[in-house]
């Protein structure tokens, strides 16, 4: 399980695509993924790690009718509690964010490759 | 509970808008009720009803405050858990998914009428 | 912990805008609270923080590694389960609801300020 900071991508995405004001669309494009905002606190995502544990454990895999040719079903469920994409408004030509906000990529199935969808709409 | 996959309906409906760049909401429009992108994968499916069951149960009713005149008040909590809405990107008239991203209307409390928003913005 | 609903503010927001056909994003602005939709019922908000706090409890507090400087770790996990967001469609220049469907700010750690932003698209 791992979170990485890519806040400072999108905003040269959003930078780059010149709209002034609009929504910017963040997905993860795994199912077994999360784009999610909040504090760049490395304390808190150990606790963020250690809590998806305790939600939706990855052991016995057993436990989980989908691991018959995979054992990611806890990753699946941990995206759901972490959620799949975030919105964020552009004001002036920047993201809009408030105190604090980082955009993180959550990987709770470490074999895929990451791979985040940026949608930019506006004028 | 259940889970209802709309990818096509979805898909129609964006191809019928003729937009070609945009973004594309889907929610649910029941408050015990939610749409999410997640695999099609019966087993998943299964263990993702157990989980649930699990961390908002619906029995005993009288756990809960809401139920009062209803007795469902676990299908409120279930439906923050999966989300009440996704956001999907549309690029060059087709909706932007990753691999194996498939939208589901998941209801949580069975006598409700099946309703879903899908509004797509862009040009 | 706290739910505000601010269906009425939105919806002026919204009015005053012009927009007739487009998205409105409402996200919390900050880290430890959340933006989201559900039923405007008493016992039903009692409902949602007693779960939350069996969820994401505040107590111990030295249980989370966050907390070194604050005590508001669980606050920050609440907000993943409630989410920071949400998007709603603009049709005809209102905001599309379902039935019962009302916005609610979440404040998972009272000594901030309320903030949320409110961003609207389309023509």
């Amino acid at each position: 399980m791992e979170f990485i900071n890519i806040t400072g991508q999108v905003e040269k995405i959003v930078e780059d695509s010149g709209i002034e004001e609009g929504l910017c669309l963040i997905n993860a494009m795994h199912i077994t993924a999360s784009v999610f905002i909040n504090d760049a606190e490395p304390g808190l995502h150990r606790d963020f790690q250690e809590w998806l544990e305790e939600l939706a454990p990855h052991a016995p895999v057993s436990q989980y009718d989908h691991n018959t040719y995979e054992d990611n079903a806890d990753a699946h469920l941990k995206r759901q509690i972490m959620g799949r994409e975030t919105v964020v408004a552009i004001t002036e030509g920047e993201i809009d964010f408030g105190p604090w906000e980082q955009i993180f990529y959550g990987e709770f199935d470490g074999q895929r490759d990451k791979k985040v969808l940026v949608k930019v709409i506006g004028e």
